[in-house]
């Protein structure tokens, strides 16, 4: 076997074993195959596609590529719960909590945000104190102890996919569907998932810009699920503005806190509970979505998720007094609102800009190496339909930089549009495929 | 501009402005666009095609990429021959002392061998004292002095082609019609040529395996030399079987000066002769291609023909009494002949396989850095369709090594196929298109 002959194959549109997809996994993992062969393969994927079998052995020879995460010595069902990326999710900061509330374990290992969408990791670690980088001994320790930990990849987990998802960034070969699909699945399996919810996120500030792809992505991971025996579950969610008001990471942050304290921005609650509400019934557990609705929220009016969360923060070395009054945590030199110039109703708050704006404010990297501020960002005052006076506030700008700020209220206010006549909004969760 | 874009276009099948192109070969060739950029980039035109606006683009920014070979000082029509390859081609040996002999100045850098094909300059190495690195002024001075020059490439010419030449090998994106057309003719455009007579094999010898690609890239050059103004005609010959009877450098060279004294294998005449009446006719002389062929041969005939060979490698310190006297070359340690096991016809002598044992036995290079052994190679004593009794000789092995000739043999029984029923020759010149 060589991977000339796997590149012709591929490039004439055959379906390639899964000794030939193993073979470049792993000679790309090595070095054996270079770069450049690994680009030129890659593109005639991109261009000819890949079978669901093909984009199956793919996911688990990618996933097998570095180590795996055994998780079984918590004798559990291991839940995992992934999102496609957007702007303003701060989902998993409340929902892994009210999760871990109902007895169900949760071992999540979560990456660091790239580019205008942030990650978990970045918003914890905006927490004083709050440790990620816990050796696996220890992380599967605390779930054993306090059913919950969310940790940094401190493994090396599915190498290949990094080195391939790099490749992809710079060879214009992002928007694949196989590619796209094998690479977040290989993670999920490498990362110790039995079980998977994916919040497949559509619109502007996610990876998929129509429902169309979505859906196809979406069928992509279930079908590997299916073939790699890794029940999945997908729920397609909006994510066309940003997830409920505030983006920027101790910003979100903080706007967690406030969910589990009961004050819950509607979309950000509806996806929260319809992913939780899987989640619970992939566990094993719960009648059905709707009664698993009702007692995630039974967990956070009689304050056990918010003491779960608590818990989770102190277990891993964070200062909970930050938690239980927010106001401690560091905040921005600049806190600027902006004013609407006219009447109306909210049309649009594309969530790439907002995203892309926060990301100039300071609040995520455009390269590995950059550092974070964890205190800049946006918050949102009103959302897309709701109605708007002149001189109503439209949201803050939280910076750091006089002049940034400056630079950022003028790009805010041409991000929020507004319109003389009331924009339907589009559903949080758009449909549901398992 | 940047490459991810340009990538990005070509991906979506967008036809490449001339600037979006020649930012490519400029950034390759200096390093800034990398080898996986260029490799996908590749790919995808490999995939999603060129059009011909596109491929004359590509010709003359690779042209353009290094030197230029300046050729004004002749004050003469520049007309270049050149062959896609082929197996016992030592066509440009015979046929360039001849138009030279016609007084129309012949000024050629040939390029080494590759692979099973071997290079002119290789050839011409085996006449000892033979310098083939002459510099440029001393290259056009020998054309203004004897009209003919021929050496290798002194020049650091179309660098870019070297390099995605390279790469297209390296990534299995050979067999593309608009890169190979475009890497023919950027060359044979910065080398210096006006006007260009192209020798495009077909068969099992040549980079084309049939007619039906041959024409395509036939008519692709064709279309280029319009475009960049360099008037093309091609000439499709059949490169199913070795053209000749010899094939190693040395043997080449004797048959070559055979050839040049009245002894002429019927399908090398017709090649030479054809190529060499529209390279005539292409240098504004001679009335029509009948009355030019005849002028060659009536130059074989006079001598005129052999004594412009004898010019050539004199001026270019090649020891002529080799040439006068052929027996004085280096000769193999064993030279075998081949018995014919059965009765029948010669039904097929694969152009390729007898290429691949010439540079087993040594006669060509695998790799750049190979040294070739001149003396050794292969002389067939029956062509396809000709009649052959058991015990007939069906060539000779020339080896230096015992072992290797035994192998040689084995393999050149099973090469050449032997039929009960007289097989059709295909014709030898296929056809013409300009």
């Amino acid at each position: 076997m060589n991977i000339l002959d796997i590149i012709e194959k591929k490039r004439d549109k055959r379906e390639l074993s899964k000794d030939e997809i193993q073979y470049f996994i792993q000679g790309y993992t090595d070095g054996r195959v270079m770069d450049y062969q690994a680009s030129a393969l890659i593109m005639a994927i991109y261009l000819n596609g890949m079978t669901k079998k093909e984009t199956t052995d793919l996911t688990l020879s990618m996933a097998n590529s570095g180590e795996i995460l055994n998780l079984d010595s918590l004798n559990k069902i291991i839940v995992d719960k992934h999102s496609t990326g957007g702007v303003g999710d701060k989902v998993s900061l409340i929902l892994l909590p009210i999760i871990a509330s109902l007895d169900i374990p949760v071992a999540k290992m979560s990456g660091r945000g790239l580019g205008f969408t942030g990650g978990t990791v970045d918003k914890l670690q905006s927490i004083p104190g709050y440790r990620t980088d816990i050796n696996v001994k220890e992380f599967i320790e605390n779930v054993k102890n306090v059913r919950i930990s969310i940790i940094s990849q401190t493994l090396n987990l599915a190498p290949a996919d990094k080195k391939i998802y790099a490749l992809r960034d710079s060879i214009s070969c992002v928007e694949s569907i196989p590619l796209i699909a094998s690479s977040i699945m290989s993670k999920k399996i490498a990362s110790g998932a039995e079980k998977i919810v994916l919040d497949v996120t559509v619109g502007s500030g996610a990876f998929m810009k129509n429902i169309e792809n979505a859906t196809k992505l979406a069928k992509e991971m279930i079908e590997i699920g299916k073939l790699a025996k890794k029940e999945t579950v997908c729920v397609l969610t909006n994510m066309d503005e940003p997830l409920g008001y505030a983006v920027g990471n101790n910003l979100e942050v903080i706007e967690a806190i406030n969910f589990l304290n009961k004050n819950m921005p509607n979309d950000l609650k509806e996806v929260v509970l319809e992913l939780g509400a899987y989640m619970i019934k992939l566990a094993g557990r719960g009648k059905n979505i709707q009664e698993n609705k009702e007692k995630m929220i039974e967990n956070i009016e009689n304050g056990k998720a918010f003491d779960k969360f608590l818990e989770l923060i102190k277990n891993q070395g964070g200062d909970i007094s930050y938690i239980k009054n927010t106001d401690k945590f560091e905040k921005a030199k600049y806190i600027v609102p902006v004013y609407s110039d006219e009447d109306g109703y909210i049309s649009e708050i594309n969530a790439e800009s907002i995203g892309k704006l926060a990301c100039y404010l300071g609040a995520g990297r455009m390269k590995k190496e950059d550092k974070i501020d964890y205190s800049v960002g946006i918050v949102l005052n009103k959302k897309v339909s709701e109605k708007i006076e002149k001189n109503d506030i439209l949201g803050y700008i939280y910076a750091n930089n006089k002049q940034k700020a400056e630079n950022a209220i003028k790009e805010f206010k041409e991000i929020v549009k507004i319109s003389k006549i009331k924009t339907k909004k589009i559903d949080t969760i758009i449909e549901i495929i398992d």
